[in-house]
């Protein structure tokens, strides 16, 4: 086999474990460091055998290392020493999908520039290989969209509101318990996870950047049981999902967004924490990746799947140009929410009175907004109903606009939701 | 992009002119000569650009040519043509399943030889990149099991028995009218086709290849809808599955038959001419792809990705060794299907006399096979009683003794069908 593979590791997080657990006894690679916040904290795998560290820069300063693998997430301090690993000529794995959305394209261009690689199949959909799909499996094709459940815990709130008539809130509480949420869950439920993921995606489908902070984002927190009562009466499950496809010009349309999925649209079947991507080719048609998305051991086998190829790789001359992301470094605009066109569900409070629906039917003409169903649901006590509304596919500024003229009717409460729905 | 890489097609079906169509306005690529079996035969594609020979061999013997792409199909000439092309120092591209299931190691040792390398991402699953997930998509885990349903055209037959009640006579003429099956359907649905691609698959996932003539053998032609019927009352659908998993001692259990899957397994939904895998990992757990798995441009999309990926690898230098499939050539023997454990559902027509359920249970008593379910199913005019069995799962042998005893006996007329369940 020759010499071993000597690897450098830069967070001991639950990732983290699961690399050292996989690898510990692969003789074909040696952990010579461990870069971890703070030494002093108790950790439930044995590390006697181990080199610690708190400087994660003596990682990528240590000339016998040939791979940093960065299981820390965040920006700070991963972005500084990844750099100066690259500059020093190590190769690189990383998890980390804050730091190739935020900063891919300046990461790649300077492993190109000294000849070194970055892999980050860990960095979406845990060990489902999307990112080897995207980047080397489709070569053939012209993507037309990528949509995907990109983010498990949000997956298992959704999955337990609608299996077992749970609130938002119990379904919250129940994935903090199974460890399927974190303590503070707002990345997830406020879908800033599936910006990350779903930038990151669109980079390799589209080769081309955008700004991620440009990125439509809306949250889980305002579906309500009766949004996923009605929405499997319309025919439809509602589904946390990133989209992803050309928009009108040389833009592209990103988002993250919860969404109605037909009932027969293989995502629809995607349950609990399980992740997919759905991908339409001009070519392959349309294929799905589906699996666990994250967790302990599905995500370290991503990495540990990336240090295995590079070191593979290692052995031939000039390798790096080959693994390339074909990523430009030219960032594309967003196609703006406003211009999108979808159709949409609504769910509106009202007062009950006579007339309502009435109301709303001719704010929504006079923007231009075609109605396919309404319906009303109960009158509380205190005299609320609830409308819900199914329009016909539409520009979202119109929809916007009739929404404002709504909001302002004195008859009406309160707009509950807006939820865009996805068009096969 | 420097030179133009310069290649030789030989086969001009479906898949043929699938590839000479997405390649033919591709500047990166030359087609220098087309290899046909009869080059008077009218064509869809217009060829005038094209160098049309008869001889397959000149491809082969052609100095400037980089790339053999052989979507010819079957043995010969393609063994013969792929062994001097790389014997040449050409790298191939092939969509022969059969080829590969049957001489695989030793074309992939030829290669190695002389430094080139085999691409068959078209043999299995159509555009799904089910061998490249294998090959390097999956490196850090032990894979327990991979079962999948690789043939579209078996799975139409058994979608349209069980959402339209079709006959499976009917179902057949209505996917061969459909174009998704051929006018002689025995490859098909007798499951030689499955044979070939789970030899591949399994190949790869258990990194031996097995003897594909062992390999056991079950087509659908048995199936009836009451089959369909009662599988789904039992809680299964029943579809045609490749199977691979590690057996007892150094034997590896490859099969290609029908399968009753439990109706939530991910599998079961796969529905109509799609194709998918379940692949089960130590560490990433169990994962799924699916798509399109056979047609004119999902397929031709997977032999141009193979192009593509070669062509940019042909700049490296040495970059043969890195795209070698990790197969041994040490052939490891097929696990005996009489000495695999399986539940079974059996079907059996009976004469229409008291007490043969009571027989029936003795005998599966005395081979040790003990019964999930006992239904009885209606009796015809002629007084033909249908007896269905679900077992427990049980060593097959114990089953195959049970049922020589059973069909014995004078109320048993037949034994209808025998059929395996997936366990999970």
């Amino acid at each position: 086999m020759g010499a071993k593979t000597v690897l450098g590791i830069l967070g001991l997080g639950t990732v983290g474990t699961g690399v050292v657990d996989l690898l510990r006894d692969n003789p074909q690679f040696e952990i010579r460091r461990i870069a971890v916040r703070d030494i002093a904290k108790p950790r439930e795998i044995d590390l006697s055998a181990f080199e610690i560290t708190e400087d994660p820069f003596q990682l990528a300063d240590d000339p016998e290392i040939d791979i940093i693998v960065e299981v820390a997430g965040g920006v700070d301090p991963a972005f500084e020493v990844i750099k100066r690993a690259l500059t020093s000529g190590k190769n690189v794995v990383t998890a980390n999908k804050e730091l190739i959305a935020k900063h891919g394209p300046e990461i790649f261009d300077l492993a190109n520039k000294h000849g070194v690689t970055v892999f980050f199949e860990a960095a979406v959909g845990g060990g489902i290989p999307l990112i080897s799909t995207l980047q080397r499996g489709l070569q053939a094709n012209r993507i037309s969209r990528v949509a995907g459940i990109v983010n498990g815990t949000t997956n298992y709130i959704l999955t337990r509101m609608e299996q077992d008539r749970k609130s938002f809130d119990e379904a919250l509480r129940e994935a903090q318990a199974a460890g399927f949420a974190e303590t503070d869950p707002s990345d997830d439920i406020e879908g800033r996870d599936v910006v990350y993921k779903i930038a990151i995606l669109s980079s390799l489908a589209f080769q081309s950047p955008v700004e991620v902070s440009k990125i439509f984002r809306q949250g889980i927190t305002q579906i309500i049981d009766l949004d996923i009562i009605l929405a499997a009466e319309f025919g439809y499950r509602i589904k946390m999902i990133g989209l992803a496809q050309p928009g009108v010009g040389d833009t592209l349309d990103v988002r993250a967004h919860p969404m109605l999925i037909p009932i027969h649209h293989p995502l629809a079947s995607v349950e609990g924490v399980n992740n997919a991507i759905f991908i339409s080719g001009s070519a392959v048609g349309e294929i799905m990746l589906s699996g666990p998305g994250a967790g302990k051991y599905p995500t370290a086998s991503a990495v540990v799947g990336d240090i295995i190829n590079i070191a593979s790789a290692l052995k031939l001359p000039d390798f790096a140009r080959y693994f390339q992301p074909p990523i430009s470094s030219q960032v594309k605009p967003v196609y703006p929410i406003d211009e999108t066109r979808n159709a949409y569900y609504i769910r509106l409070e009202t007062h009950d009175t006579p007339g309502v629906i009435g109301k709303l039917g001719l704010a929504f003409g006079q923007h231009g907004v075609s109605l396919h169903s309404v319906a009303q649901k109960g009158v509380t006590s205190s005299g609320t109903a609830t409308i819900v509304l199914l329009t016909h596919t539409v520009r979202e500024k119109q929809v916007q606009g009739a929404l404002r003229e709504i909001s302002a009717l004195p008859t009406v409460k309160q707009i509950g939701v807006l939820l865009r729905v996805l068009n096969h």
